[in-house]
C-alpha cells in the first residue's frame, strides 16, 4: 500500500519538464483548463465533483525528503534543481465548477494559474482526481434517473478499482441522490448512512436457513433485510416472512427481503404479493445483482415491484464508460494565450468563464464559453475557489453539491436525460473568445516557420 | 483522502453478520474460495495478480480506536461485541495461486481458511484487491500479446480510477513484461524503471517548437525523446532530427520521437525513414494516444513501424473489461462442506486444489479441480502462503512474477491468446469432487425441507 506523498504520484514528465524549466529560469504564470475534448457516447452529460479532493490534493502539495533522495539516487538531475523542489508548494489560484454542476464537453471543470512549474507538477493528479470522481457521478446519475423515485444505494466497494474508487464511488454516488453505501469507511469519512443486509455465506453457515434469519434479526431487530435466493427464493420468502411474524410479536419490524439473483421482475412481484398479504406492506423489496441504470430501467418497465436498489460494480467501476476523456491544456504562458493545434484534438485558449442561460421552462437553452474577463447573458458557472494556494472558503462539502444536483438536473433536455443515444450539448464560443483563437491559432503556426 | 485503518473498508454486513456469529458464540473454522464464475466475454484467460498487497492486507488487519467509537455511536451494537471487534487480528490459513500465473473461471484464486468472523471481515478487501490487480493485470497481458515483443510502457496514472488503481496499473503492467511506467510513486515503491517524454505544454509554453526541444535535450542529453505533433508533425519530426544533430554534435544521442495524434500508421512511417536518412536508425519510434491491445494489432497489421508503445487510459482502466466477476463464497463450515444453489451462481464446495496438465507442446492440455487433499495428474497450482495469519515465506514480488507470467503465457492454447472471441479454457472436476457436489446438494436442500 503506497504511503508516500500525493506530490509524487505524478507522471514522471512533470518532473523532468520542471527541470529544464528551472534550468532556463522559465517559471511565468501559466493558465491550465481542465476539459473533456467529447463526452463518452453513453453519456448525455457530466456531473462535475471531486473538487473537494482536489483542493485537499493542491493545499497539501510537497515533497517528503526521501522522495528527493529517490530522484536524486536516478542520476538525472541537478542539486539545485532537487533543492528547489523540495520546496514547492501550491502558490496558485483555481476557478472552478461546484461539485454537482451538470456540464458537457469543452466546459472547464476547473483551471488553474500558477507558476507554471506548479501548474505543471499537479497535472496527473489534478485530471486523475476529478476524472475519478466525475465519472463515477455521472455514472451513478443515471442510476438515480433510471430508478424513478425509487431509493438507491451504493454496494459497489468489493469490485471497484481500488479502495480510492470505493471512497469516490460512494461519495459520489450520495452527491447525486443515493440513500446510503454498504462502504463504511466511506461513511465514518464523509458522515454517510451504511448500509446492508446479509451474505449467502451467512445462510449457509447455519444450514439451515430459518436458523440463520433468526439469530440475524435477534441481533439487528429493528435492522433486518433478510436475503432469501441462497436455496430457493420463495421457500426463503416464507421463512422471512415467518421471522417478520416474530419480530412483530415482540414488538419490531422486518425492514425488508432482498433479491439477488433469478427471475427479478417475476420474485420482486411475488414477493411484495406474499410481504402485503401477511400484512407486511411496509417490509422493503430490495434488488441487487449486476444493476445499472439500463438493467434498472429494464425491470421497471417489465413490470418489477421494487423499494430498494442495491447497485454495485457497474456502477461503481461506470462499467460501459470507464474514464472521462480529460485533459488539462496550457492555455496562457507570461501573458500570451496558448493552444494545441494536434489533430482532433484543439484547445480554447485563455483563461475562459462559462455562461449558462435557461429557457422559460427553466431548461438549459444553451451554454457560452467566453474569456474569463468578458461580461455575457446568463448566469457565470466557474468560480473562484482558491488563491494564493489556499481555499476561499471551507469545501461546502457533498450535502451542498448533492442539493446543486438535485436541481441542476432539472435543467436537462430530455435528449440529455435518456439512457440511450443521449444528445449532449455543446456550449457556443463568444466572438471575442472564436478571434482570439483563430489569432493565435496563425500566431503559433508562423511562429513555426521562423 | 482516506487515513483510516484498511479494516473499517469493508462492507457494512461484514460487521452486522459479525456481530450475530458474535451473539450466537458462532465462530469455528470456515473456508471461503475467490474466484471468477466467468470470464468477461473479452478475455481468453485471466493472469493472477495482487496477492502481495492482499497478504499484506490480511497481516495488518486491525481496527483502530476510534472507529470502534465510530462503530459505537452507530447505536446497533453491542459493546462486548465492540470490544471483541477491536482485539480481531487475521489468524488464518491462505492457499493460492502464485502472481504471474494464467487461470480461468472457476479456478480459485485464492482461498482463505480461518475462523468464520476473521474469514467473513477479509471479504470485501480481498476480493477488491484480487480484482483490482487481476483485470489489469490480464488486460496489459493483452497489450503485451497484441505488441509482438516490441517494447510496452505505462502511461494510464492521469485516467485510472484514483491512484490506488494507478499503482496497481504500473505494478500489473510491469508483471506482464511493460518496460517502465510514468507513474514516479509506483517507480519508487517497486523498483520499476520511470519512463517519459514531454507534454505538450511544454512546447507550447515557449511558443517556438525547436526551442523547447533545444531546452529539454540540454537538460537531459541522454534521455529525451521529443513529441513532435503539438503543431504540425512532420515539421516537428524534422526540428527534432536538427536537435538529434546537435544532440550528436556534443556526444550524445536522441533516445526517440514521440507521435500522440494523427495517421500514426503513417506519420510512424514517414518518421521512421526521416530518421533513418538522418542516421538516427537507433533514435525510437514512440506512439502514444488511446491505445489498447485492439489499436496496437490494428496499427501494426496496418504497416506502423513503431518500436515503443505507450499505453495508457484504456490499459489503466481495463475499459473494455473494467472488472472480474470474483465471488468470494463459503464452501465449508465447521467441517461441512457448503454451496449456494441460487439460479446461475452455484459455487464448488470445499477447500479444493487445482492441477494442471500440459501436452507434448507444452500448452495447457486441461486444468482439472479436485478437493484439496485429493492426489491427480498434473501440477498442483495452489500452495500455501499464509499460515496463523503470517507469510510462510517473503513476497517473491513482481520480479518472480513477470518470470512465471512469460512462462505460462507459452502455455496457453491459441484459442486463449485470439484478441477478439477468445475461447478460455474451463477446468474439468474430479470425480470425488463432482459426488461430494451432488451430496452437498442434496443435503442443502434437505435441511431446508425441515
Amino acid at each position: 500500500m503506497y504511503s508516500g506523498s500525493l506530490a509524487m504520484v505524478t507522471d514522471f514528465y512533470e518532473i523532468t519538464m520542471a527541470a529544464a524549466y528551472h534550468a532556463k529560469a522559465m517559471n511565468d504564470v501559466a493558465t491550465f483548463s481542465l476539459f473533456a475534448h467529447d463526452l463518452p457516447p453513453e453519456r448525455g452529460f457530466m456531473v462535475a465533483a471531486g473538487l473537494e479532493d482536489a483542493l485537499d490534493y493542491l493545499e497539501g502539495f510537497a515533497f517528503q525528503p526521501r522522495e528527493i533522495q529517490y530522484l536524486a539516487s536516478l542520476g538525472r538531475f541537478r542539486p539545485d534543481f532537487l533543492e528547489f523542489l523540495a520546496g514547492v508548494r501550491f502558490s496558485g489560484e483555481v476557478w472552478a465548477l461546484p461539485e454537482g454542476a451538470v456540464c458537457f464537453a469543452e466546459e472547464p471543470l476547473l483551471e488553474i494559474t500558477a507558476p507554471i512549474i506548479e501548474a505543471q507538477l499537479v497535472e496527473t493528479m489534478i485530471i486523475n482526481i476529478i476524472n475519478l470522481h466525475s465519472t463515477l457521478a455521472s455514472k451513478a446519475a443515471r442510476c438515480v434517473l433510471a430508478a424513478q423515485g425509487r431509493t438507491l444505494v451504493d454496494f459497489s466497494l468489493r469490485r471497484t478499482q481500488g479502495l480510492q474508487a470505493g471512497m469516490a464511488a460512494a461519495r459520489s454516488s450520495t452527491l447525486v441522490g443515493f440513500a446510503g453505501t454498504s462502504n463504511l469507511a466511506a461513511c465514518q469519512l464523509y458522515g454517510i448512512n451504511p448500509v446492508g443486509t446479509m451474505a449467502h455465506s451467512f445462510v449457509e453457515s447455519f444450514g439451515d436457513e430459518i436458523a440463520a434469519f433468526r439469530a440475524f434479526a435477534k441481533s439487528f431487530p429493528d435492522h433486518t433485510v433478510i436475503l432469501v435466493d441462497t436455496y430457493d427464493s420463495v421457500a426463503g420468502l416464507e421463512r422471512a416472512i415467518a421471522v417478520a411474524g416474530e419480530l412483530r410479536a415482540s414488538g419490531h419490524r422486518l425492514v425488508g427481503i432482498r433479491l439477488d439473483s433469478g427471475d427479478l421482475v417475476g420474485l420482486s412481484r411475488q414477493a411484495r404479493d406474499m410481504l402485503d398479504q401477511a400484512g407486511l406492506e411496509q417490509a422493503m423489496v430490495v434488488v441487487s445483482g449486476s444493476l445499472d441504470e439500463y438493467r434498472i430501467a429494464d425491470l421497471l418497465e417489465r413490470g418489477a415491484r421494487v423499494d430498494l436498489f442495491a447497485v454495485g460494480t457497474r456502477m461503481g467501476s461506470s462499467a460501459d464508460a470507464p474514464y472521462l476523456d480529460l485533459a488539462y491544456k496550457l492555455v496562457s504562458y507570461a501573458g500570451r494565450p496558448t493552444i494545441k493545434l494536434s489533430a482532433g484534438k484543439e484547445s480554447w485558449a485563455e483563461a475562459k468563464q462559462l455562461w449558462r442561460s435557461l429557457d422559460a421552462n427553466q431548461r438549459i437553452q444553451g451554454d457560452l464559453l467566453s474569456l474569463r474577463q468578458e461580461q455575457q447573458a446568463g448566469t457565470p458557472l466557474l468560480a473562484p475557489v482558491m488563491r494564493h494556494g489556499r481555499r476561499l472558503e471551507p469545501e461546502p462539502g457533498w450535502k451542498a453539491a448533492r442539493q446543486r444536483f438535485a436541481q441542476e438536473v432539472l435543467t436537462l433536455p430530455a435528449s440529455c436525460l435518456r439512457l440511450t443515444d443521449p444528445l449532449p450539448l455543446r456550449p457556443s464560443v463568444s466572438p471575442t473568445l472564436a478571434s482570439l483563437q483563430e489569432r493565435t491559432r496563425l500566431e503559433a503556426l508562423n511562429r513555426q516557420k521562423i
